[in-house]
């Protein structure tokens, strides 16, 4: 059966997230219904990330077994159609046939997350549910350097959900990069993998800085205190967007990556 | 009475166009509603231009006349409490008193549009309603080269709706520039006022430039002909923004624009 590798771009605004569950629309059934009228096939698509309800994708990457061989443009247009056709507020970027060893999950390496933060007085209307309006002022320059103060390998317990289902809060940050233009401010973030509600955990709390309630310091402290309790308001949804996903070149590094790091866990 | 200027950002998309209409809901009344369920003053909204529907605004010009004074950054705050609380996709970004010569609609010396089109195979997701979806590829290189052949004084009858109010068709355009990002185009126009939908003319032309189906001597040519029918498709509505407009510093400068160009029109 060929596996397909898709690209796909979403607005998280009407789904209960990424994944099917028994409380409403997720983008997975989305695409999977997608699919099942294309091809009469009732297939399991599988994402790179598990979004919240809310959480919007650009690069949300999928990979789904079919058992007919599709030309790839072919392939993304039909169920763009259907998505189309539906009123889904899904989009397939773009597809590729894949090796079977090629996993959207497990093969992934490294996973790329904006949060997108709109400081001023006045609420919304262009970008409403695309950001997270907060109106008091904000300093990104404290935002960023409390933000370095989290790079690299570290017990992450602060930063995660409760509901986390990850078995180590253990993970290897490699960018979270605040910058500013104009009233936006985002917030870049690369890892191999993110805990549940880690970025959202690490936009609350340096939005806590950039309004001088909390120090370089106090985040420090946070972090090294590896507990729930010591983390800032965890931030909206609306303003978290999975960019991109990479994998390696070759599918046989992917395994023997996908070996040593069994759990790539969900934002 | 005071007189109060604001600066209104809209999302387009459900409103039947600026000003008031039979038909629908539109973004003149969304204000004016405000206005009334804060002062209980049944008040004119006058803005700078008349956006069609689907149209958006970034930084549409209104004026009010209110019989109480209020601090401006309060009456931004509490029009903003009554938009939200009636689910409105308006927002004030600002507001000031002003003299009483000052005339939204009458005093502007020149507005900015924006007309941005996204260009790519896959439909929009994120950007449902906030660009034109065009699954060709456009080199913006000679629309950009067709674009300045309109810069001008001239008769713009072919770029201007047959529903057009304005007295004459003479416009001089200050700007016509278009740029590219990735699979973003845009399109940014400026004038002291447009005809009713010559950008979305203009923008619609450009795009047969783009496909390489018009050339830049097409496009001099459909200008040259003085005639409707020479234009080129319309563009849909959704990627077009009131970005900006500009006024004197002097209400007394103003005035004397006023009355020597006495019929700014619309787009």
């Amino acid at each position: 059966m060929p596996r397909y590798r898709m690209t796909v771009e979403y607005d998280g605004t009407p789904y209960v997230g990424w994944q099917k569950q028994d409380n409403g629309h997720s983008v997975q059934s989305a695409i999977e219904n997608a699919i099942l009228a294309l091809t009469g096939e009732a297939v399991l698509v599988r994402g790179a990330g598990r979004t919240d309800s809310g959480v919007h994708a650009m690069g949300q990457v999928v990979h789904a077994d079919l058992s007919k061989t599709w030309p790839p443009h072919t392939l993304r247009n039909a169920l763009n159609a259907y998505l189309g056709k539906a009123r889904e507020r899904v989009s397939i970027i773009d597809a590729a046939e894949v090796d079977e060893r090629f996993d959207a999950r497990f093969s992934a390496h490294r996973r790329h997350y904006l949060y997108r933060i709109i400081s001023r007085k006045a609420p919304l209307a262009l970008e409403a549910k695309r950001a997270w309006w907060v109106s008091k002022d904000l300093d990104h320059v404290p935002m960023h350097a409390a933000a370095q103060t989290l790079i690299g390998y570290h017990d992450f317990t602060t930063f995660r959900s409760i509901h986390c289902q990850a078995n180590s809060p253990l993970r290897t940050l490699d960018r979270l990069d605040v910058t500013r233009n104009g009233d936006l401010i985002e917030i870049r973030a690369t890892a191999q993998s993110f805990l549940h509600n880690q970025i959202r955990s690490f936009a609350g709390t340096l939005k806590m800085v950039g309004e001088g309630k909390w120090s370089v310091e106090d985040v420090r402290a946070a972090l090294e205190a590896r507990d729930r309790k010591a983390c800032g308001p965890v931030a909206p949804p609306e303003g978290l967007y999975f960019v991109q996903v990479d994998y390696p070149a070759d599918p046989d590094a992917r395994r023997i990556r996908q070996s040593e790091q069994p759990r790539p866990a969900r934002e």
